[in-house]
């Protein structure tokens, strides 16, 4: 070994990103303007000397969970879960037979379940989330996440997801990036997997959230759930959300639905780079073909002004080699 | 240079911290039982192998703001800002001259201004607080910041934070912690200058908050300050806070009063290896004495109790070689 490869070699052991950093970036992302556009982003964000260059610390990148990083089909994977739930927890609650929504889950009649609307669901989620301690909460959500299985691909639901996007999380944090969950979903329904799925550790996902609690039971502190809305995640209140829990404005946004067109318009907005993308699931073969109809994921507003306020539309079907990770 | 150097130099170049790990830890400290402990317990968190071995993940420190980093004597610095904003706010608001606890503030009359209680501080912080845009209420904490001074010391507010408190952040980081604020103050009076200040960046600052709303203005969207409590992080808030915020447990937390209490409680009962730390204000020269009678900061509780539940008292006094950082 001569003396350069040895303190190459040396700097390269200390420094492993360095490493990585020459690999392909995005495997999984098909050659498109698309992808361009992404890596172009980057290299400007992370160019010193000119104006687009972003310091490090203000490199935040967030990004919608459902139908933007795993399937939201046939429905969003809290709701499944919550059926689960409402199951597991009927034997106590005779009642539920004859009380909607819980009689249509029982039933497995899903028709008048959608049909109970943001109530019924609502009502769903109180009843099902609410009422235990939050360690306990986290011990129900990890062993349901490690055994269930999505209806279609028969596979866990974390590995339902979608593997360009993993490889964006990666590609964004080896270029210093500080990456972000801003869903809709419940902010303790994620927080438990999040870290080994996607990288994301619970201090960074920013959700929807029920109150919580403090009191000493036994002696022994603990946080109860109550059946209380604290917030509600979702369109106007993304960048609320962002604002109250980051407290500066993200460049990069990464949605898929009109539930993350404020957020969008608020990110795009700012001074400075920054970059906007829509995911358009356009693959009926390999996911799902759906947009401006689905009862999950509608996606509309976004798909009419995209263009107008330079966002770019991933097409599922042409942009993604490959849309789920590989079975282990 | 012999090749052995060399490599060293390569790898210390490229990992500075390992270069800043060998300084002695906490100068200003003085060699006591409480700086042995803290230095203990980052040993043992970082120790692999061992029982108390903590991932980095998981190094999570919370630290109050008002009396554990900064001076909150003669008052809370927040009031001393809202008294200034009253004050420059007046001229719009003639009905102030005769309306509490505005009449108490631009009359000087600290004393009817305190018996106006929680409930005149609220309107005050209410009045001044919202009503602009986010964007415009960092400009001015900025603009305040930047400019005010503290009464007694006669130094900017931001000089007056405790130089062994900048060191414990600098150790517990440069040990793969990551240092939150957990602060009954304002979050947006906060992030603006913590980030410089204590190297914590505003993602990693929980406070109290009023709500925010986002809207269109001219097509340009802004988030506006609204006239309503969101979230008061005091006392039981706090273990509130961290958990909503954070979504897990801190390993370590320190305080100073008895609105930190829950919050140590919280922290200190979890599983694993646990730090509690209150400071104790005992210096009456260097700084100001008071605990158990103080209106802000009050310490009873936790004084009574510290011992029973192995929390560690700074001794302001004995412990810290140094107060305040050197003037510039």
């Amino acid at each position: 070994m001569r003396l350069a490869a040895i303190i190459l070699w040396a700097i390269s052991w200390s420094c492993l990103p360095l490493v990585a950093l020459a690999q392909e970036p995005l495997p999984s992302w098909n050659a498109s303007p698309r992808k361009q556009a992404i890596i172009d982003f980057v290299k400007r964000a992370t160019t010193t000397g000119t104006p687009d260059f972003v310091p490090p610390g203000a490199r935040i990148a967030v990004f919608d969970n459902d139908g933007t990083l795993w399937s939201e089909q046939p429905m969003y994977v809290q709701l499944a879960f919550a059926i689960d739930r409402v199951k597991a927890l009927a034997p106590k609650h005779p009642e539920w037979k004859t009380q909607m929504p819980f009689s249509a889950v029982l039933s497995g009649d899903l028709k008048s379940l959608a049909s109970s609307g943001e109530r019924g669901l609502a009502e769903l989620v109180m009843a099902t989330h609410a009422g235990t301690t939050t360690d306990e909460f986290q011990a129900i959500v990890k062993e349901w996440i490690a055994t269930a299985k999505h209806p279609v691909y028969q596979r866990p639901y974390t590995e339902c997801v979608y593997q360009p996007m993993l490889e964006l999380l990666q590609y964004l944090r080896m270029h210093e990036f500080k990456t972000f969950i801003v869903s809709g979903g419940g902010i303790e329904f994620m927080r438990p997997w999040v870290e080994e799925v996607y990288g994301i550790p619970p201090e960074q996902v920013i959700g929807s959230s029920i109150k919580v609690k403090y009191e000493l039971r036994d002696g022994k502190p603990v946080l109860v759930r109550l059946p209380e809305i604290d917030f509600i995640d979702d369109k106007a209140g993304k960048p609320v959300g962002i604002h109250q829990k980051i407290g500066r404005r993200p460049i990069l946004a990464v949605g898929n639905s009109d539930g993350d067109y404020e957020m969008l318009e608020y990110i795009t907005a700012g001074e400075g780079l920054r970059m906007g993308i829509l995911v358009h699931h356009t693959d009926g073969e390999r996911e799902v073909a759906y947009d401006r109809a689905s009862p999950f994921g509608r996606l509309d507003k976004g798909l009419a002004n995209a263009a107008g306020l330079g966002w770019q539309i991933i097409d599922m079907r042409s942009d993604w080699k490959q849309v789920f990770p590989a079975k282990r």
